[in-house]
């Protein structure tokens, strides 16, 4: 597994992960993380709240846009530098979400590119939108 | 299980959260996002990298931070607006990890505070850091 | 991250801790600890059963008691002595369920307090009752 | 899968499990209750703690007694009733415990047994001594 060198990359290179949220995915991720905010694990107050049921925690959410990074653009070898996330809706437990990362600008001599990246729902509306500073792999290494 | 208003909150305002990262976490938030880059989950191939083996995901540490926020400061009931996090440093395997953050702006009318974040590991040395634009719970629903 | 000293306690402190009974964690806790009795993970025979349903396992249940007496009354620093608990509901796959400590003696010699404790499901029904006996964190290190 | 009703049942009947603590147990632990008492998951902490180390939750090691209970003595159908647990030394993660109930006392008539529970670690110590109250499943279900 090795990623796409900064040399192969182009504006406007795109790549995309789906997944549906699960209450398993909701339940482990407080679990590594210790959120275990009612928002997230308690489905009676969750109810009676703005969001009328318990929402996936934003972080996990927004690592699938680190899965498109490290697994598909640039993918393997990359260095995740910087990253800028506005959380625009909440994501239900059931809710099935797309993160694509689209290449904006390629900076050669510096190594780095930026990202931008959206996370939709099955309903097409934005959950998070934001930009990503990412090292590409570098082309070889020279043994 | 209530948060704190940001009537009740003060420029300075702190918290913490500290963990030791197991490889449990890395392989579960795998498992979780799908982010299955050799650096996390590939030991003979991350020894060869820079990292000289394997390292957390990003988006796994950086979710200390909500920990903190969703948990503590302002606590349940608050919302994730905004995040922007720099990535300066590795974190493998067995380190432990302290997320703190900060009250730096409180912004009464919008009812939104701006976090000041940092992650640093046991040898004090800054793993992440950021800020993040939050809306602390209201005092009161009234009914 | 530091708990309250037996000083600082007084009888009639509260604290307590909510969640929504996942699948998922009865499934965790039944591979962590091998106890898989059709009651927790066998949903055709526990549907003829007088549960009508798989259960969660009560030691589960009445782990939520230590999260609060761990996290919050005392907190962190504290050592469970001893424990005595009743079942008195079952606990069903997706209940709400409270967990709730209280202060009822301060033995300040021994520094050991008696807690009481209660879990009660969304319905308000009390589903573990019980005491434990614990040794609050001491007030300082001397070094 | 089927226990043994109280007919089949003898003062002195034992069983017993065993089962070496991972560090997988005691985070996913940890995850399932939100107990995240650095004495569980923050080495560095825990190292200069009492115990020298991180160590389990007394709650999930009492859990391998309810495993005895549910899967062989007097296992499947069975209800735990009530619970007595002195929790009497630290259990190590790494450390190999083995959990063994014996029959005390045979109440026919309310279908109720007594059982003594110990837990030990791999050096014979104990580390958890009580009793439980547990109905057996029933002889038959007359259809």
């Amino acid at each position: 597994m090795k990623g796409i060198p900064i040399e192969d990359l182009e504006i406007g290179d795109k790549a995309s992960f789906s997944k549906t949220l699960s209450e398993t995915d909701v339940y482990l991720f407080a679990g590594i993380t210790g959120d275990f905010n009612p928002a997230h694990v308690n489905e009676i107050e969750a109810r009676g709240s703005i969001f009328e049921g318990r929402v996936a925690h934003g972080m996990l959410v927004a690592g699938f846009l680190s899965t498109v990074v490290g697994m598909q653009l640039p993918g393997p070898g990359s260095i995740l530098v910087r990253q800028e996330l506005k959380f625009l809706s909440p994501v239900r437990i059931g809710d099935t979400v797309t993160a694509e990362v689209e290449v904006l600008e390629i900076h050669l001599r510096r190594n780095m590119v930026i990202l931008g990246a959206i996370i939709k729902n099955q309903d097409c509306r934005k959950v998070i939108q934001g930009k990503a500073v990412v090292k590409p792999p570098l082309k070889c290494s020279v043994e």
